[in-house]
């Protein structure tokens, strides 16, 4: 049997569904249940949550990642708040403004090498407490794993939550890859997250092996107090919520999230070891999760992606982004870097 | 073989996937493609609305009815415009805010009895043109079927259409249940929407047999120029595109969607005859869709849901709404009318 | 001396300022002091305000009645609110959707024949509480003295501030003519407002005597906890803020609100006295404060806008409105009457 | 006579009122005008304003500062565009926010030392036009005399809107200080606004010597087809319009705004040339109109600022503005040199 779409090295988006989920779909799909949430999928899928992040932990199920952001900084702000975050965070770059425009605030992004942020860049902008004129820091928000790659210890989180706490800020985390940041610091989920002083949290499906979905997840009800009101206003509430539901669930029993998210790691770190001495080539992060940040001679770029697309990172300094998946392989890896090597020799 | 989740009437939401798209959707999962709507099954379920609606009909896939007509309003309207729709409107009541929230604009309601709206209603409304101290009526947002299970005959639309056309205004359809106007009508579906001069319309998917998804159509690309932001920055982008794109190409495909909506139109006057010589009930609306709206003693009514769920629409007036579905068999049929008039019996 | 623009009968803000308010403004022309409101006479203008409302009352000075509401009711809602009002309430009709852009929140109109709203027609829209479905009430809004000229007694405010409290919602009040309605009610400003359980009041200062400047007054300093940001972000900030506060400090010093409000109702009675015979005339609404509103033949109505100008309220029905003013003589009554009666003949 | 209130350099927003502007607004002050601007003074100050800029000008009046930016910005974006502007802006530093509220665009700030941005710097925020995922920029906004004390020649505006339009922008002028800068330049205002390419200016009076009040120019009527339901919503329309708009005719009347603009310009000049060769204090930018930006010994500033308060620009580096006005005096200059050099010397 052929594949009719072949595998790449363009996006964890790109992938399809892993099949243990798809089979979970499957076994969803008889009969009625009430919409909206309030079925048994939905209540097993928060049961499942809770017993990783705590009883206390509200659940809110969205459809991608934009929502999932975009109605965490909704909960914890107000039109004149600022939000802190890195230049490269995707609520900064890749949601083309929604967040200025679901919560009126401003973004204040602070520059990066790796994609992490520092107690130290953030403390200067707390001169605008208190004065009207300016818009009043609310929420540090940080990316796990990061747009870049990077995966922030436990300990660097708690550094920013603390901080946030002692100035009377909130701590998001767009967790998009957050199984990815898990697997590759060999940590529960909790212990990078709620342990260590997050607040909200966007809890990523979508890019671990789902069909589409991801969740909201509170660990302080009170501000969750509006987020149903917060989430059907902002078009995220699905009808037949079944089908998130049972992904979460089938994502989250017997460790499936862990395993896709090792399974990709591993894959990037094998993408890595093939590529890293051949000339021409430069990594230039850390390959801590699924994802390799590479310059190539400028001229090689556009062959490459003829043959197996992927996007170019900065255009300017020829890096570009090759990302494994849950379902790529040791043979999708083997052929991509012999054409790498046959590019880059006929360069 | 017993079904764990019974069918009910509550609502069209309620029932899941047809087998159809689900087998499109399991085949859709295999290799990579490029996500976002840049992928070959996209490309395929536009082109089969285009074969329905025209090759102009521009196509923006969603995921739910609140996210499309969000993004439609959206298009048509700048803040200070005033959106002009029936009470009932799912806009107005079922929306939670979000029409005014996303385009910030004004909403003008109109009483109905039937859920449709009349030129003659509208006109007192222009006076507001021209003076900054009013909202400025630019859209009239129609639902068809209505959200009393009507449906507007094409000439009613045109009137409405050529009034707004007249007027400097645009129209908008909200048709979460479009394909069910068009069965019961006996038309096509561009008869009643592009051919008779609607602008805008939501195309519903999810309650006619889909998992989820529905898609925006602008007959006018002018209109569409702005929608890939507005839908990015709207929340409703999604990533792994290919599965929505799939189960509109299987609704599309050999008229499932006229099957799906016949067969649910066709169950409501089932139970519309069995039940409406029944003592005790009467049928308020005319029955032209998959919806029955009825008056029944209010102490029967919430005996009868706790066999049977199904929400009360009029809770002064001892109104209920039944919905049959894609999936709705006579048996359900029987075995409801049977609980009714145990129930009624026993009032 | 012959005065350049004559004195008519079309708003209370086409006239221009008292002389005593001009004076202070004058006055207060010398030296610099801290812009944003950090000033004496900003100190002392509150004080004023606190004296009459009680001491907890947060002041803020804005531009105009817009800029009131709007930072009211920013305060008390979130988007997913509703706020209730008057179909005929300015927020609804003459501020072209500046409530639903400022706030993101759905306006609920109630029909009304005097401008006044009543607890039985609110009541049936708290069924909307707690469903995510449904815009959530959370505000009522009503006008003191309403936009038809007639006033609220204090028992029927406090039992809509009750109603209110009673079911976790805020009242809010705009007093763009709450002078008006003290003096004509013989109350003071406190036992219509603040004593009868009203929350955030805004106060008018144009219509009243004043070039420019409303204030919104908050009574539990917890819900003004945001409003110097609110105020701020919604560009009604005045840098020059003394001479705002002056003008405040100034109508508020020896009760030249109430002579200015008592004034202008008089004439308005007064001019009612004269006309109510007058055959072709008919008063449509009590003339409680300053404003009248006429029926009047059709064809007079042009010619009678000609020699004098005011509005058409009403088209469809031929009334129109008449509003006298502070500095309305008796003269300007005598020479109006006489034009009426003199178009009415040539009728 | 006594000044109750001391001059000081703290702000040019600190000064009152220029006596000749205060005559205009007596004389404005009697009978009846129809509100919100359709009134004798205000055609005549519009026809000033057209006088200057070009007769296709379209000219509206509001309250503030933030209120021009505001609704300028809103007539040239949609919710998903970027507006590019310097990190020292006005409008990203001190409008708390409004601009995102108010537009629901993101906002891409460029470093600067002397608050001017460069085309070089803006060249590569285009990498996002047409992509989706990233806010369109659409706008480039500068202010021109900048929050630095500098101002942008004639050319290098130019520069700016040129590559603007090339690249399908338009170019905003934030003019608060736009009299200052003129006379600094000794051109006209149409020099170095609509000449050389400016689309909406913030036309600012209030610094300049008025009560309050700004104006919005517009250089191409179709980009203000929308201004005033733009201006209504935005709660910046002024009922008692004549008082706004006299006092720009009165601005516009014989040089007034290039009198005052210059002797304040002066004034800065007379101040820099007093204290810049006194040990201890560095000019940090070049004073080319009414502000001075001085680097003082740290634990001088508090002491000087409790004889004579100004604000501190920048606490990390020691850096502190003071500005002059239409009204400071050789004698404020002399008096505020010697405290000076008295809290120098006791340093």
């Amino acid at each position: 049997m052929t594949t009719k779409f072949k595998r790449g090295f363009a996006s964890d988006n790109n992938s399809g569904v892993h099949p243990t989920i798809m089979q979970a779909i499957l076994k969803a799909n008889e009969g009625h249940v009430v919409a909206y949430g309030d079925d048994p999928y939905t209540k097993s899928a928060v049961a499942k949550f809770k017993e990783i992040f705590g009883p206390e932990t509200q659940v809110y199920f969205v459809y991608n990642g934009t929502g999932a952001n975009v109605l965490g900084l909704q909960a914890m702000t107000k039109p004149f708040n600022a939000i802190i975050c890195a230049q490269t965070a995707h609520i900064n770059e890749d949601e083309c403004g929604a967040p200025e425009k679901h919560t009126g605030c401003k973004l204040l992004t602070l520059p990066t090498e790796d994609g992490k942020i520092r107690v130290e860049q953030i403390r200067p902008l707390l001169h605008a407490k208190g004065n009207e004129h300016h818009a009043q820091p609310r929420v540090i928000s940080i990316t796990q794993a990061t747009e870049l790659g990077t995966v922030y210890g436990p300990d660097e989180i708690e550094a920013i939550t603390r901080f946030a706490h002692d100035n009377g800020m909130l701590v998001h985390m767009d967790g998009a890859r957050i199984s990815n940041a898990a697997a590759s610091l060999g940590t529960g989920l909790r212990e990078i997250t709620r342990d260590v002083g997050v607040d909200v949290l966007s809890f990523g499906g979508t890019k671990n092996g789902m069909m589409f979905g991801e969740a909201v997840l509170v660990f302080d009800p009170e501000l969750a107090r509006d987020l149903k009101y917060i989430r059907k206003q902002s078009t995220q509430l699905a009808s037949k919520m079944r089908f998130i539901a049972v992904q979460f669930e089938s994502l989250l029993t017997d460790n499936l999230w862990l395993e896709n998210a090792t399974h990709a790691n591993r894959m990037a770190r094998l993408l890595e070891k093939k590529v890293r001495d051949i000339p021409g080539v430069e990594i230039t992060q850390d390959v801590e999760i699924n994802a390799l940040f590479v310059r190539l001679p400028k001229e090689v770029i556009p062959r490459l992606q003829e043959e197996s697309f992927f996007y170019v990172w900065d255009d300017q300094n020829s890096i570009v982004r090759w990302m494994t998946s849950f379902d790529t392989t040791e043979e999708d890896i083997e052929a991509f870097v012999n054409l790498l090597r046959k590019q880059l020799a006929s360069g």
